[in-house]
């Protein structure tokens, strides 16, 4: 059996009933070295493999290698594993080797879930996901999609905001968005969702860049009814209260 | 202590830790009739505030009441309370009448990342959620979000996709889709996911309206790359494989 596990956010108390069983019934556990981490007490019995960031098709065809020889075998990210994380990567390999695994896909909840949880209430309405990493799409496609989002007045979380690598994408996003969305417009940004040293911080599209963004931070930009009340960044359903 | 509590698509398995916590440490819980039924084991002790649909509003303002009598409130709906749930309208009610409470919002798997889950891998890429409802939401608007998530390529979360007062908003959002994606676009049609009864459908948005949709109906629309294999819907990250 290959299970491809969402542990959450990171603390133990937001992963569900589901993906520890997932973890506990496994021989093998395949993970990116931080998500490993954030499980270890779990798995001390375990056989482990383990690489670092970018080895992710290697890590994932061993997994489907190993589960193909009959072991129980569970792929963790954090977050849920189908939202820009192992389950599609899985997949693609069984699919590319025409393979019939027994697989079970667990989730979890997303950074961007837990990092609204923090900030109040900010994708009660419409929203979108985009990540701004262009390692692997284009980043014509990703800007076309900025654009779209905003156009649509959609609450928009942004995956991946900022690495070393592509450190100015962020003030692209930011110039984009400006082009639809006021200056005004409440900005909530989460650095370590749900996790230790979690930062909160609620400002605006015009002020966002004065803050700290890196590859663990959530940025959720609001939509023109969104506003900020005491510590909670807040986006109407549209209810009268 | 006011708690806004997700409990997940449904099933004890997928709820975390966190929500079940904060459900045994409150006095009071509150929720529509569905959402208790599904914690009823863990709540036979306490006082239940239950009412039906389309009365969040006096529910949720009965539940802030509590918490400022200094009662531990437990306010549950299914999914993420975030996400077109009891958060926002509970932190509205709460600045509307500039109250100072404690408040926590405990995440919950979304509806979006179980039926996924059961689909395979579909929300892999940037995608968008998108609720058909109109009770508090213009049409036009609805329609435009379609429109301009359409044309982004986005893979589209539909929620709300029927009810009986508005059996053709589906009928509508198909026709927008059909502008900008191909009637061979791969669908994912999940009924009651992750509960009892759940029925997982992979179609396309040429043929989709052949199968059965309503409230409890999660739809998502693949975006250009999507593919079906086996039992799996797929949308590829852009990994070689």
């Amino acid at each position: 059996m290959l299970y491809v596990v969402g542990i959450g956010p990171g603390n133990k108390e937001e992963m569900t009933a589901h993906a520890l069983n997932a973890i506990c019934k496994s021989d093998t556990i395949v993970g990116y070295k931080t998500y490993i981490d954030l499980v270890k007490e779990h798995i001390s019995e375990k056989e482990v493999v383990v690489n670092g960031m970018r080895g992710e098709v290697e890590r994932c065809t061993r997994a489907v290698e190993l589960a193909s020889e009959g072991k129980n075998v569970a792929v963790i990210s954090s977050g849920d594993p189908g939202v820009y994380a192992m389950s599609g990567l899985v997949l693609e390999i069984v699919a590319a080797k025409e393979l019939d695994l027994d697989i079970e896909i667990v989730p979890g909840i997303t950074s961007a879930n837990g990092a609204s949880a923090s900030l109040g209430a900010p994708i009660m309405h419409d929203h979108a996901y985009i990540s701004l990493s262009d390692l692997l799409t284009d980043f014509e496609l990703i800007k076309k999609r900025l654009s779209l989002a905003a156009e649509g007045d959609f609450v928009i979380c942004l995956f991946n905001p900022k690495s070393k690598g592509r450190p100015a994408h962020i003030d692209k996003a930011r110039e984009i968005l400006l082009k639809h969305k006021s200056v005004d417009t409440v900005v909530g940004i989460v650095n370590n969702a749900k996790r230790e040293g979690e930062k909160v911080t609620i400002t605006t599209l015009g002020k966002m860049l004065e803050h700290h963004i890196d590859m663990t931070t959530m940025v959720v930009i609001g939509n023109s009814n969104t506003y900020k009340y005491k510590d909670f960044m807040i986006t109407p359903r549209g209810y009268q209260v």
